[in-house]
């Protein structure tokens, strides 16, 4: 009893790539679904192992081989080595996985001197037959005998010159005969011996000499399979074709067959470009017939493999040949509409489509993107995705003019800082040449969903001088340049970008998406707009509104600082009354815009030093205050001369000596305070429920604001869901202070407006201990939301920004890490935290929400790992909505729960 | 079948406060253990609760009370109310545990018309009869009837002024006798009714106003019983005598009966002062055979409670009485002596020796005490325990010159820097006007085992003019101040202190303790004289030592900091070069040192830029040098004008222009070095194993070191256990990267030494991840060491620098966190994730050693639930090892292993 070496296409297992090759095995499935391949059979892998292990084939291969092309002959009516009409075979290996620069095929095997007269027979065309003789000559000379290929080039090229032709195609058949001749002398002369005359003597040293080759080149694990397949001919007349298509548009995803095809034609002539291949839809009239078989062909591909197919054809008189197929390559646009379509057609599932697409994949679907790439400058960090061209501008001032003109600007800066933010509002693209993903300028624009490139460090940003300069190359206002926030590169020069284009394809994909999740999708905004934007992406509520976004608004930041400045409860509270209604009104209007959704709002969370100047920029300005002192009237001062906005701004105005004095003395007093709030370890520091605790003022404002503004909207009959939630807790006893407070001002609330309130009060989760105690966290919080940044960087002690700057890319060249651990939710630390917390938060109450709303929260694998361990909902930032709302879905259909 | 609610001495149940009352359940005791003490009966708490709840005694109480009364009668032939030698009785409530200001207690209760003649005949001493009398009739008109106390003292003073007399002892009993009826008269005008004459009727008035006078004033809920016993007198005669003793001397412990003794006299007048007693060795000539009652009773006592006991007696007419007994309280060095004796006298048990010793208290025993507390001037931080006294010096220089003479100094300075430490070494103590627990003074002070107070934020310190000045007071150089770092309190002008008493006693305890214990108690120790320290306390080896600490010192530093400002690796490891002699003979001393035992290696773990002075200082030195290029020459320079020491320096040397400006240079490249490793947030930074993957020349340096030096000791036949530890550390890569280096560093020692070395290798499990992933970690560390500092900053999110600033203060007064997490270990937080760690690493590595070297290691609570959660040591400062030592035992016997 033997095992068999060899399957024609008619059994073999189409789902055996390991045993058959990819290739081999689509070919028998082709052939079992009815489709018109052409003959053949495959030499499973087992052989290419045991030759590699023994270094010859197995005792009974060629017997098992001729039994194989002696049922082809039966087929075709065709004899292999026969004097009429003879079958001719390629060979080629094919591994289980498709690989690139595996080994050449040597086509038409089995040519020698008695089937070349019956090919003349058969054909009745001289030319075809001497032309397919020399090209097999040669590759059965180079690729089994080692001839080199130069020495047949040159006898081809001495032909050519003889005849003085230039063209291949002027050669005539009696030239083309010349040239086979010359051949065969040439191998003879080179070898010693005679080419080989005798098929299955050709076959078996073809055989051979490809395992060979691949042991010498490919790793041996992966043993490939050799396919030897009748050769079918698209070049015997008008009757024939040779072509490729690909089931539906490739880049738009149109439902119409695509391709192009060349009538009676060599493969080779496309590859060399001779002819212009002709469009498929010709087909249709110059060959209605074949294009029909076409259609068929195309119908039944696509219910078979339920997608979108590429594949190669030849017609040989008349006769459709489908020689392979694969699954097409589509741009992402044309992937969402053919799978969307396709669940309409009735093709797939709606599982299928939600599960084909890479969630990542769409993001080039929501931001503008560069046409082309000429031009590259340099390469920064890509800190907000998109593409933005425009006109160089320095300054804000500048930025906001132009673009009132219509015209698209990139703000250059050193670093950003809040006051830009008007700036920011009207540029198609911000570049700084500091900072990383963290910088003010990364974060605000992810928020914004305005393209950022960060870190630009080849760039001297010089915004006195308003100059660019980067080695010899000066850029200056008004020049243009491109920037990718996606991949952080720079361009020279304006480019066209193509729009956003969110889809009907696109919104019913992702209608289907969340039917089928059970993890929701919240948005992170802190404003109308943000949130607008997130309930047109499909936000199903607010999940983290910051508070101190609002803070840091250039109107209210001197209420702010007013307030931080305060020497008093009784000032701060002065001060707080005065930003109060500011406050209010920002809640109501977010609440009636995201009516009747909810909206999760945090208490104040960063330390008070980052809502002031640093302690700089403030020496400096009192620097600039003091000469400002000295200057003589009547002098010119211009604004480089001090330098700083407030010294000239004073200087403008007809200043007396007093107010520059008291100018210096309120200078004086935020650099004191400055210095007093200053920390060693900010992230650490006196910040979240800590800051709540020490200036109850503080968040009994905003508590306020929250409640009345939900109050205010009731009475306006607007349904609200506002959620309070409260930062950087660490143990129950902090909850509970804050809760007593909500409570009191709930009731006040509740008298003045004659309103019964309903809302949620919860915490973040963003300490390690708020993990390890989540159960008597949940005694209090009716919602847990993990702030996985922070989280991040107490479980690894790293601090972000200090991490970017010093170690991470280190760190990651090295492999110590595989991951940055703030882009890709770290599962083994940060995970078995979160798990923690689920499990003990949900042990005391068995309703409690819990969501995430770090940067994470818009990562697919993240969302998957939220879905995993039980997540109520993810929340990230607008235009991260669509990834994670298909996201979840994969989720659940991948691990239903 | 009624309950009892009345119990006698001899029949009522010891063990049962909560029934009897604390002070009957001890009569109870001592009566059935066969001391004499007067006869008497207990009114259980019930009846108290029963009294509360209906405002009526139960109804067949009286009668139970009779038939106690009764037995006493027959027990001691007096009879109650009888006319001849009657039976007087005190009535006392008495809590389940001592209560102070609770009731007061009636003597002598059962005196009236009829039982005042029978005391009369009995005693043939009516001067003592109505001065008793007076003194009932007094006690029971003002707590049972109510009359105020003023007008029975307006009646007494009536009669004494008549009499011409001023003191009350010179009252004949005609006066005293007058005075009584005047007090009968009294009531019966103040009451409306006669004085109850009725003897019964008088206890029953009594308990009612005892048990009414409780629910006023006393929680219902710890009810009392009610004490009601058989009177006795020691003033009846020469014959008699009152006194209190304690049975050993409870400052010393010196096994000898300890008290005084008052013959003929009445409690009262000791209370008042009238009389002195006398030391109760003086009984041993004066009334020998009441001297052996009271030996015999002294052994009867400590063999029953095995404590040493202090009670009250009362000598009736020759016969001796013990009225009450309780555990002595006992100074430390006392209670250490006691109890190691009555080990040594077979009286308890090592273990019971062990466990009732309260381990912080050792620490009195360590340290200098100020022997008294008089010119508290201020408040500042306890940073490191221990009393100092000396003259008040600004500089190290001063500091040094003065202790030579053999002057005791404390150094003052506004805050300190490492190249303070010659000034620390000769000081016996520091004081600081900044910084907390964490500042450089209290974490090297306590290293040291220097007394330190800082954060004296009231005292400004003026280094210049060597002043110190808080208010009007103005504190100069050589001026005399105390402090004591254990209170961080800070008195004026010298004081003696108590010097350290390491008593064999406590030697001989510790010794117990280590046989007792099973975890290990290590010592964390930089230096040979540390390490010598820590094993003289009875350290097993180092747990912790830190190579930055050996960086940190005036001579080395010049060479790290040209390590740090290397340019390139080559650079670098010139620099290094220069410190690998340095650190390798340190490690030589410090493991023969320690040799036998294990030195613990910490690789250098804080960022670079700690090494580093700050950008303000150089900015400052740099300005400073400027001016001295523009000074012109010949004119005086003072070391004032300059400011720092440097350009000084530079000044008294005849500098030329080159000089200065090459110092520039020299601080301009410093200050860039400063702003390139600035960090936001330090603590989480590049540091630790972060630092050694980027600058693997460090490590190298660091791990060779060590290795050559453990060659060196080994050569020298000194057996060697060094043990390497890798800080900081977040994954397995990490520590696979520094094994790596360990292992080729070591072929290369071995080579070289011809020998083979023996150590172990290991991680700090300081940062969470390392918790959550410590089985990978255990896969390459053969030993796991928590350091709970960071992990508790990790855990908290908390910087503690930050937090001891700004708000830990706040938490701890408004019971947020009920400790401070930084000194008692976290065991809901922190402690989960350690016993994480220890479950998962141990899943690995089945012998993995365990330890912990954060602060937490040397105390107590932590010490015992490090043995509770399986650990294998911990490691502490040398001071705290005692402590550590007697908490490991403690920790076994309460829950062995």
């Amino acid at each position: 009893m033997h095992k068999t070496h060899t399957y024609c296409f008619e059994t073999g297992d189409g789902k055996n790539p390991l045993l058959l090759g990819s290739k081999g095995a689509n070919l028998c499935e082709l052939t079992q679904l009815g489709i018109n391949v052409p003959p053949g059979f495959i030499i499973t892998s087992e052989v290419s192992h045991q030759y590699f292990a023994t270094q010859s084939l197995p005792e009974n291969l060629m017997d098992e081989v001729i039994e194989q092309i002696t049922k082809i002959e039966r087929q075709t009516g065709k004899a292999f080595g026969g004097d009429t009409d003879p079958l001719l075979v390629s060979i080629r290996s094919s591994a289980p996985q498709l690989m690139t620069g595996a080994m050449e095929t040597i086509l038409n095997l089995g040519l020698n001197s008695v089937t070349i007269a019956g090919l003349l027979e058969a054909t009745d065309d001289p030319r075809f037959v001497f032309d397919t003789y020399r090209r097999f000559i040669q590759a059965f000379g180079v690729m089994v005998l080692g001839v080199p290929e130069q020495s047949f080039i040159e006898q081809f090229t001495f032909v050519k010159s003889a005849a003085g032709i230039n063209s291949d195609s002027a050669l005539t058949h009696f030239q083309l005969e010349e040239i086979c001749y010359r051949y065969l002398n040439l191998v003879h002369k080179e070898t010693g011996q005679a080419f080989p005359d005798h098929v299955y003597q050709q076959l078996e040293m073809a055989l051979i000499a490809g395992y060979q080759f691949w042991q010498a080149n490919f790793p041996t694990a992966q043993a490939p399979a050799v396919n030897i397949v009748t050769m079918v001919f698209g070049n015997l007349g008008d009757d024939c074709a040779i072509g490729h298509c690909v089931t539906r548009n490739p880049q738009t995803g149109e439902d119409e067959l695509y391709g192009e095809y060349l009538p009676n034609a060599h493969a080779e002539d496309v590859v060399k470009g001779i002819r212009t291949p002709k469009q498929i839809q010709d087909l249709k009239h110059e060959q209605p017939e074949h294009y029909l078989q076409l259609l068929a062909l195309r119908q039944k591909l696509e219910i078979y493999f339920q997608e979108v197919q590429s594949f190669d054809f030849t017609i040989e008189r008349g006769q459709l040949y489908c020689l392979q197929t694969r699954n097409a390559n589509l741009d992402i646009a044309a992937t969402l509409k053919t799978s969307v379509d396709m669940v309409k057609q009735g093709l797939i599932k709606q599982d299928q489509a939600l599960l084909r697409i890479n969630p990542e994949s769409l993001e080039t679907l929501l931001h503008p993107q560069l046409l082309d790439h000429q031009g590259f400058l340099t390469q920064g960090i890509a800190a907000s995705p998109g593409a933005a061209s425009g006109q160089c501008v320095f300054d804000n001032d500048t930025a906001i003019r132009l673009s009132k003109q219509g015209v698209s600007v990139i703000l250059l800066r050193e670093e950003t800082k809040p006051e830009d933010i008007p700036g920011f509002q009207v540029s198609a693209g911000i570049l700084t040449s500091r900072g990383g993903k963290t910088s003010h300028a990364a974060v605000t624009t992810r928020g914004m969903g305005i393209a950022c490139v960060v870190g630009a460090e080849e760039f001297k940003i010089d915004t006195k001088s308003k100059l660019a300069i980067m080695g010899d190359l000066r850029i200056k206002e008004g020049d243009s340049i491109s920037l990718d926030g996606s991949t952080g590169k720079i361009y020279a020069g304006f480019k066209a970008t193509r729009a956003p284009s969110f889809s009907s394809s696109l919104k019913t994909l992702l209608t289907w998406a969340d039917a089928s999740a059970s993890i929701k999708v919240l948005a992170n905004a802190d404003t109308p707009e943000t949130a607008q934007l997130a309930l047109r992406y499909g936000a199903q509520g607010i999940g983290l509104c910051r508070t101190e976004r609002m803070f840091n608004v250039k109107d209210r930041l001197p209420l702010v600082i007013e307030m931080i400045l305060a020497s008093s409860t009784k000032e701060r509270e002065d001060a707080l009354a005065k930003l109060f209604p500011i406050q209010r009104d920002d809640f109501e209007q977010m609440l009636a815009t995201l009516s009747p959704h909810s909206l999760t709002i945090r208490l104040l969370d960063p330390p008070m030093h980052e809502f002031l100047p640093n302690e700089q920029q403030i020496l400096e300005e009192i620097d600039a205050l003091s000469q400002l002192f000295k200057i003589t009237q009547g002098q010119r001062i211009t604004r480089e001369t001090l330098g700083h906005q407030d010294a000239f701004e004073l200087a403008q105005q007809s200043v007396t000596e007093s107010h520059i004095s008291s100018a210096i003395n309120k200078k004086t007093l935020v650099l004191a305070k400055v210095r007093e709030l200053s920390e060693i370890n900010p992230m650490l520091g006196h910040r979240g429920v800590r800051l709540g605790i020490s200036y109850p003022e503080i968040y009994a404002m905003q508590i306020r604001s929250i409640l009345e503004a939900s109050a205010r909207c009731l009475k306006r009959r607007i349904p609200v869901k506002p959620e309070i939630m409260v930062p950087q807790v660490i143990t129950a006893q902090e909850l509970k202070i804050v809760k007593l407070q909500v409570s009191e001002i709930q009731k006040e609330v509740e008298e003045l407006y004659k309103v019964k309130l309903n809302f949620k009060f919860g915490t973040m989760i963003e300490t390690v201990r708020a993990c390890t105690r989540a159960d008597t966290l949940a005694d209090t919080a009716e919602f847990f939301s993990f702030g996985t940044n922070d989280l991040t960087q107490a479980t690894f002690s790293f601090s972000r920004e200090d991490a970017e700057n010093k170690f991470l890319p280190l760190y990651k060249t090295t492999g110590v890490l595989k991951d940055d651990p703030f882009e890709s939710l770290d599962v083994n630390g940060v995970g078995k935290l979160m798990e923690m917390a689920v499990s003990l938060g949900r042990s005391k109450r068995g309703d409690l929400k819990v969501g995430i709303c770090g940067e994470h929260g818009g990562h697919p694998l993240s969302v998957n790992y939220c879905h995993d361990i039980g997540l109520d909902y993810v929340s990230c930032s607008a235009l991260r909505i669509p990834i994670a709302r298909l996201a979840a879905a994969q989720a659940q259909l991948l691990n239903p729960r």
